[in-house]
């Protein structure tokens, strides 16, 4: 499995938001709807090892995960709209417990920590960090682990719990790029090994 | 500069279409969207040296081009909602000669061979193409161009026009990825050189 869990900072945490304001009044939340289409989709079909989990701190009763399970999803398409579409279906779903709303969506009242606690111990942990080393020397793994942030950069506390469970940092270059555009990049130099 | 060219198959080419409905009724204008996203945005930033070319083929009056002009580029936001919008004004001004639509849009009556004829004589025009040379060989130039293509192939005499014209042809790996998904990843390995 190649999971991507990328934290919303402001995402909504109600179905409470309207598809034509993503980018407003969701909290940045077509953000994280890129990250789901850069990990999943291929030019004609949909990565079957991957998961993605969305991680949301908007209020109003933050914070809630949304799962992608790559083996089980359908009704999964590029666009921000649809995308958009499944995760407020989601959130429309009580997630005391973990609830599923659509086939490979699920959604629970959980946080970082929770999601990082989840992890099997196998699963390596990869903090993607400009300070890290260089992305040639990435190695692949049965079960690995990304954690991004979106456009608001991890807070302290979030950066040293990673910090605690990373097996190691990588550095995708000098240049800064947005969290989609990082998942597209390791998506690939993973296909080529 | 480093330039973009988009063949969009069925992409419309009047402003006759809804924000709500990019993928659909738009001829699956979302897919090139997405391409200018992958083109120009950085972290925190634009790119300046980009250029890219939205060469449109759908009904009513194929073709058209919309291009965005990094270095004078205003008012871009990296969602699809907001740039779907930018193309909809440009396609609503007359562009029998190259119009301005807003700052770094503009809108032309021309088509892929229109484009590639544009090109100055020094611009390196790469080829996509699975059968090409890896990625790592390419090298970076003053003037590059890269052509792509949406959900569908190019046609026979696409494919020839490029042909005649590219300077080389590269592959990114076994793997086919999505246009905008390309884009990130020559984007990222000529930001490494």
């Amino acid at each position: 499995v190649r999971r991507f869990i990328i934290v919303g900072h402001k995402a909504s945490t109600s179905a409470d938001f309207k598809l034509d304001d993503l980018a407003g009044g969701a909290g940045r939340l077509d953000v994280l709807l890129r990250c789901v289409n850069s990990a999943f989709f291929l030019s004609h079909s949909i990565r079957k090892d991957v998961e993605v989990l969305l991680v949301l701190q908007g209020p109003p009763r933050p914070p809630r995960t949304v799962r992608f399970c790559g083996p089980e999803m359908r009704y999964l398409n590029p666009d921000e709209r649809s995308t958009g579409a499944l995760v407020r279906n989601a959130l429309l779903k009580s997630s005391a417990e973990e609830a599923r709303s659509s086939p490979g969506v699920y959604v629970r009242d959980a946080g970082l920590a929770e999601v990082l606690a989840s992890l099997p111990e196998e699963c390596v942990l990869v903090y993607l960090k400009e300070d890290g080393a260089p992305l040639a020397s990435l190695e692949k793994a049965a079960d690995m682990a990304f954690v991004l942030s979106d456009h608001l950069d991890l807070g302290d506390a979030e950066e040293s719990m990673l910090r605690r469970r990373a097996n190691g940092t990588i550095s995708l270059g000098a240049t800064s790029y947005h969290a989609d555009h990082c998942i597209t990049i390791v998506n690939h130099r993973l296909d080529m090994l």
